[in-house]
């Protein structure tokens, strides 16, 4: 599992067995309850309990901006961080031919049904700034285009915070030529 | 000095002093003629041993673009990083009111002239994406819409390679909201 090692692993069980036998026994009821339970919103494919998440099915949310992100992680750092007030379209994972990840399993028909649709004005493009990232925001790029819907993707640059000097030069020339005009 | 703690001035030292006396020596008098002859650029306050630096005084740079950088360092990182060939102004330091740093401190006067004499189009900002580097970014495109001149800031958001979830929520936000339309 992510974070935790061989050692991690060994302690932590461990901990539970000579601790918290009680609380090892909650622990693996909620993870079987997850592991049963939590399945895919079948609009934008984050997970959820439910048939919709509680994103999707929330009122007062803005149904013309629709915003791709990679994963389900990506959804909660943008809610978090931005107050963005419209809806989401969760890949599940980047094209990568060589894995055999193409459109089919991100779910890009689905995508593509809703921006036909449900009168959506701009995808908001999200993907990890990776090459892979890269690769599948101008595929959304065009697929949006070809359905006469605007696309626009998130910016890349100097992170906040972050000096010239010690920005590594890619980071530091697609700020240069990403500039933008001051009003 | 940065980077350089007690121990480790005191190991190069004795490295010194063992093992190469000829290299102290060498070092010695490198460092007695930097100090002694290295001056600012007359005209972007650059480091140089001449009037001119050899950015300034290049044939072949187009003389209609300004990059404003903090330091001789964000010089060098954006010369090596983006291939500009426009000519640069070299704040050293930035607009800090409380430690006594104001306009003058940072040559903006010179920086005033250049802009009203030299015939240029654009001013690009490329101060540290910092509160007081904002601050100064904020003064200068003031200056430059003044005197008539297009300012533009270098763009901020997700570094290179970077990914959603592992960015800070400040970075993402900005990011998110400098969004840019895709052609």
């Amino acid at each position: 599992m992510p974070g935790i090692g061989r050692k991690s692993a060994q302690r932590i069980a461990f901990y539970l067995l000579e601790r918290d036998r009680d609380g090892a026994t909650i622990l693996s009821s909620a993870l079987a309850e997850a592991a049963e339970g939590i399945g895919h919103c079948s609009r934008c494919r984050m997970y959820t309990e439910h048939d919709l998440c509680s994103i999707c099915s929330a009122s007062g949310r803005d149904n013309t901006q629709l915003c791709v992100v990679e994963s389900p992680a990506d959804v909660m750092a943008i809610e978090e961080a931005t107050g963005f007030k419209g809806l989401y379209f969760v890949l599940m994972g980047h094209l990568s031919p060589l894995d055999g990840i193409g459109p089919e399993e991100l779910g890009l028909a689905a995508l593509q049904k809703r921006l036909r649709e449900d009168g959506i004005a701009e995808l908001i493009i999200a993907t990890n700034a990776t090459v892979e990232g890269d690769a599948t925001a101008h595929y959304l790029a065009e697929m949006a285009t070809r359905l006469d819907v605007q696309a626009s993707r998130i910016a890349h640059g100097v992170p906040l915070g972050g000096e010239l000097e010690f920005v590594d030069s890619g980071t530091l020339s697609h700020a240069f030529f990403g500039r933008r005009a001051v009003e």
